[in-house]
């Protein structure tokens, strides 16, 4: 079964590539899966598929051959610098004498009298339960002598190690702890204010860049498209299985191939092995395609960053296969996962700072494509606020919102311009970047109603994607402008018109807001 | 880079199984994607690969080499039991003179300059746009008198084929229009009240199975699930290379493997190619696996079912990996999917019904595993109100609901069993049940306000998984029994009770809604 999912297809392909000799995969070859035999589904070869792969490939014929199958491993062992793949053909639940060979063995417990039937089969005795020969149990215990052994030859190398190398120890202890060097953070960049701007996934680049030195830990790749994600560091070495410098085997900017799943598996794997920091980039778009590895990640809290960029029609050209509009929604729906799409360089520095100051969960940051302005922090509040997930980045001018615009990423610019008309009628209007839904949630209630005050209910969001989810910003009297479609192909600037989100709109919004707040207050005064 | 991801690899070790003859798949084998050479991330023998599926496999070593090429496929097309694959070894861009070969001409226009060096390296005048030789012209032509005779030549032996088959006749103009077949509904099964009650997957399997012979258009399978999806139409023979009866080759039951992604670009390809309904199942959480394919039948509206299983927790015991949370959220974000969660058995055969007579647009339904009482209609209203995505199921005894209590799928019963205590206590309580929200959406606004009336505030959603989206539907003062986080393992009615998700708590979530609809009202009164 394992076998016909396309993520053990990407990796395979990949541990071949990458040549590594530490990996050894048993293949449990007994034909059965869910629906019975596999032969109605599955007739491929699969240890010919894996010698393509250019693994190294051994079969064993019969599973109950012990002997045969210690010295497949023994061969496995010898073999460093190809993976290894074992094909096993073996009996799912053998020896049980009426299930075994069957789908049931595959999906339910034998059930007491099947058991009792295969220990009869096993020479053992059918009532006796947890019962293990003394010899076995003798033998297996020999594993703690064997263990403590190693362990001690071990620890001797280790401590020798770290006396000849204070410098490495102390990195080591670093890492172990999950701790940041000392002001790490003074080596991130800053922006001036810039109508024209940067796209934020080129900040991100930048963040990388320089953090390359500060950071060893620090390592990822994309899955074929570096240069559009921005995720390679300037200078580093590629992680490919014969690149060294002289400090031996080495390199940072994986290349995963067009392999999205794999890749977000893979992040996994690093995480869960500790020590460094992963990252992975590609399409927000294509996150669909790892959305199981990013739900793993989740569920297990592993403290993997994601970087989506082209993050919505924004991207313009390339058309609605490749325009994020659902994504942010459904990425927000998985419990755990941050999702960060910060409006502007600075936003996007102080997310990443945000980022790897978190020791546990996953992370996706949404990056666009086009430029954005830098928006000007002499003016508005510092992008500091990022770290809190959302912030009052323009206040209304009397101090007093009538209306609050709640923006992500790309669009805080537009109700930057927006706010100005607003102003300018007299209709006093706050604007609040929220690049961080999960972030601002995490912060006391204080905080959030010190930004999102309840008392002011004409309330807009922005987002160029579909509104699912806003409602429990804007509340009952709230407008969205957002896009409850599927993109299209053009400039970006184009579709934004076309789909209407424009400041133009969201004055419109606004103003169809706050007449709700006023019809309720009518209603209410009895008129 | 195709040959990278995953989905590939699962359709064509399915192609090599289910032995396609009539594909053939050229494999432009440039060695270049966006990072530049592939073999920063690809070294595998491809070639091999797909001989080890089972595919005939062919090598053109130059793609200048017309000759050699015609030759590859007529071998393919006359190789009429196995899949055939022609690598074809290329250049990109080929021959323009600097940027052939590059990952640029991958991703970018070759812009006005390199376009005229290339027609200079091809013997034309770099100066003439869209000029074709005449000769060039002249032979394209013909292509239009070679169609115009193969097409009467095919109109002659149709025509004949409907006069000598009137019923395939008859059969295919139905299908051809989309048509239903006159009373066909008149099959589809109904069930009496039960409080023990059927799974909704058992009541879908009952409808695929009263619906074989009567939509013989009607075929699907599942991702080696079928037995838990209840997917197999009784009877119905499997789509195997070597399946026929005395028609021919035929087949209904399809076995796609453990290949979410290849089973949804599949079901896209077969409802493309028109004259059936394909569907397709797996567990819920796993279509995860097969989203980028379910984006792309919303996107070019395909008539696409897929039977989605295992719910929510309520599937129990495999734990948090299998318990779907966040994909009814995640999958309702997808701009033109209906999301189907009927609430017992008789919903399921409308929600069936109504999928059926919708001719374009996928739907995707969710289903319980666990059993749900069989609603009693004689006591609640009818399942009809399904088709309309949300209608009233249980009204307040008082026709005049204090609180509305919106449910959908198996938490219908916990909100009726909600709504007996509330009416007992004097609090005037009527139950929706929303099984689809696209479609409940499509409806007029007065059929909508019939349904939540705009004045009752107090209102309180139930789902099993996480809220985003609810707060569209139950306002300002609604409360939400939801599910924030991922699930756990235990026996689905130990999950219910640790998560929450009961009675008690709905009966408990009314009083706090309606608290805080009267704490809105005071405040209006000046208190």
């Amino acid at each position: 079964g394992d076998m016909e999912e396309g993520v053990t297809s990407e990796s395979s392909s990949l541990a071949g590539h990458q040549r590594l000799g530490n990996l050894v995969v048993l293949y449990d070859d007994n034909h059965i899966s869910i629906e019975g035999n596999t032969d109605v589904a599955f007739s491929e070869d699969v240890a010919a598929r894996y010698a393509a792969y250019g693994w190294h490939v051994q079969d064993v014929a019969d599973s109950e051959d012990v002997n045969a199958l210690r010295k497949a491993f023994k061969a496995a062992q010898a073999e460093t610098d190809r993976p290894s793949f074992i094909r096993m053909r073996s009996i799912i639940g053998f020896p049980a004498p009426h299930l075994q060979n069957t789908g049931k063995a595959h999906g339910s417990a034998l059930g007491v009298e099947e058991v009792a039937a295969t220990k009869e089969v096993m020479g053992l005795d059918p009532k006796a339960s947890f019962s293990i020969p003394d010899e076995v149990v003798a033998r297996a215990r020999e594993v703690v002598d064997r263990g403590r052994a190693a362990h001690e030859t071990w620890e001797t190398r280790y401590q020798a190690w770290r006396k000849g190398n204070p410098a490495g120890a102390e990195l080591l202890d670093r890492l172990r702890q999950k701790r940041l060097p000392d002001g790490w953070e003074k080596h991130l960049p800053t922006y001036d204010a810039d109508p024209k701007g940067l796209a934020t996934r080129a900040a991100s680049g930048a963040v990388l860049s320089a953090l390359a030195d500060v950071l060893p830990e620090l390592w990822g790749g994309s899955a074929d498209l570096a240069g559009s994600n921005n995720t390679s560091m300037k200078g580093a070495l590629s992680f490919e299985a014969d690149t060294a410098d002289d400090r031996g085997p080495y390199g940072r900017t994986l290349h995963f191939g067009i392999r999205e799943h794999a890749m977000g598996a893979a992040l996994n794997g690093i995480a869960l092995h500790g020590g460094t920091r992963p990252y992975g980039g590609t399409f927000l778009v294509f996150s669909d395609y790892m959305r199981g590895a990013v739900r793993l990640a989740a569920l297990m809290k592993l403290p993997v960053i994601y970087v989506w960029t082209h993050d919505s029609i924004g991207l313009g050209g390339d058309g609605p296969t490749h325009q994020p509009v659902e994504h942010l929604a459904a990425l927000r729906a998985i419990p755990g996962l941050d999702v960060v799409r910060p409006a502007d360089a600075n936003e996007t520095v102080i997310a990443w700072r945000t980022t790897l100051e978190q020791r546990e969960g996953p992370v996706a940051m949404a990056l666009s494509r086009q430029n954005v302005p830098t928006i000007d922090r002499t003016k508005f509040a510092g992008a500091e606020g990022t770290a809190k997930g959302a912030y009052v980045l323009a206040e209304a001018s009397s101090g007093m919102p009538k209306v609050i615009l709640i923006a992500t990423g790309s669009e805080v610019s537009l109700a930057l311009a927006a706010r100005e008309t607003l102003e300018a009628e007299g209709t006093h209007t706050r604007v609040v970047s929220m690049p961080c839904r999960e972030w601002f949630l995490a912060q006391d209630q204080s905080y959030q109603q010190t930004v999102l005050p309840p008392a002011v209910k004409a309330r807009v969001s922005v987002e160029a994607a579909v509104s699912l989810g806003w409602r429990d910003f804007i509340g009952d009297s709230g407008e969205t402008i957002s896009l409850e479609h599927f993109g299209a192909s053009a400039p970006y600037e184009i579709i934004y018109e076309q789909f209407g989100i424009t400041p133009e709109r969201i004055v419109a919004a606004a103003h169809s807001s706050l007449s709700k707040v006023g019809a309720t207050h009518g209603s209410t005064t009895g008129n």
